[in-house]
């Protein structure tokens, strides 16, 4: 190896350690069970015309709330029942189910960031007053951390990027392939699914380690 | 930093990097699901007097087999049916679940080498012919490496060391603490259970890449 290769690795290592050891730079870690965004179109076509969600506990980003309504998902093979509904109410439906959730299902979601329900899974949602055959909106959550544009200076990563995010405890893991949303409307806070969590015995309040992501993009 | 610690730091990263980039060292990974280890007399009371389990299936280590039977598995707050006994006979009966199975059946099994039962979590079997009340043996199994002394020599580990295991996909992970168990009579295998398979979504038959444990014992 020549003296560049080693230069480098020695810089890339140190520039990791240097975040790593920062301790104001801990991501807080919130676990997403199941659940769902609804359009106003399909919230009334669930619950009746008019409806509107009541809250039941607001969540980290800002005017984001669960509600205190629920639905049952349903798929070839099986169903979900008291699947939370997250307000306010949004352009597009989407349903969002860890991978076991999927195989109770019998459905087969894309790994997706939230949003990007193109050519996803169909799946059927069951409300008190009708129900909806959806054509695709069904999707695995991307792990993903939200933060300002403060914060994403603090960090030095940018909307888009993915950083890899480790979690230290007796069942020690890295998240490989995180997605870094800035918006200067989030509050700093990673998002993983149950899958994710109960992968590292994580519970939302555990802090993870953000370091570069270094693989293929 | 000094020039010894610069030194160091190289080392261990070419380390990595020589054993990561060693095609022959990918560890071939099963996914576990629940299933049940039970002793003789445990065997009895659930299917009764001089019963012996019907092979259904081979498994990866030499000698194990999945049986025809299963049992199922109820703490407080609900139950699972269907789990898979596997076979042969043990010393002790353990129930190995996922996370996910524990916050279903309203238990706290704790993370768990196979065969370290003692203070685990109580749970109850089912079996067609009778009901055992177990007082410990539920546990979450601890993510682990079956290999033959040839194959320790070859990834340079010990019986009982850490690694830690990487799987790269589109939802990369790394498992940071994996422990290795060599025996003359174990085929190369890494287990791993639906919780940490489902996270990573790897399936049965996905190759992982072992590198050095660096975190704490």
């Amino acid at each position: 190896m020549n003296q560049k290769v080693i230069q480098s690795i020695v810089e890339e290592v140190v520039s990791q350690f240097s975040i790593q050891s920062t301790p104001e730079k801990g991501i807080p870690i919130a676990v997403s069970a199941r659940h769902c965004h609804l359009s106003r179109h399909d919230l009334e076509t669930l619950f009746g015309k008019g409806y509107e969600l009541a809250h039941k506990k607001a969540l980290s980003q800002p005017g984001q709330f669960a509600a205190q309504e629920t639905v049952s998902i349903v798929g070839p093979r099986g169903g979900i029942e008291n699947v939370r509904i997250l307000g306010p109410a949004r352009n597009l439906t989407q349903v969002e189910v860890s991978k076991t959730d999927s195989i109770k299902l019998g459905l087969h979601p894309p790994l997706r960031k939230s949003g990007d329900v193109k050519g996803s899974s169909p799946v059927t949602i069951i409300g008190p007053q009708g129900s909806i055959y959806l054509l695709e909106g069904l999707i695995i959550a991307q792990a993903h951390v939200h933060m300002s544009p403060a914060d994403a200076a603090r960090f030095q990563v940018s909307d888009g990027e993915y950083v890899r995010i480790a979690v230290e405890n007796e069942r020690s893991i890295l998240f490989e392939k995180v997605l870094i949303r800035v918006s200067p409307d989030y509050k700093l806070d990673m998002h993983i699914d149950t899958d994710e969590a109960n992968a590292g015995l994580i519970a939302t309040g555990t802090t993870g380690k953000l370091s570069k992501y270094a693989g293929p993009s």
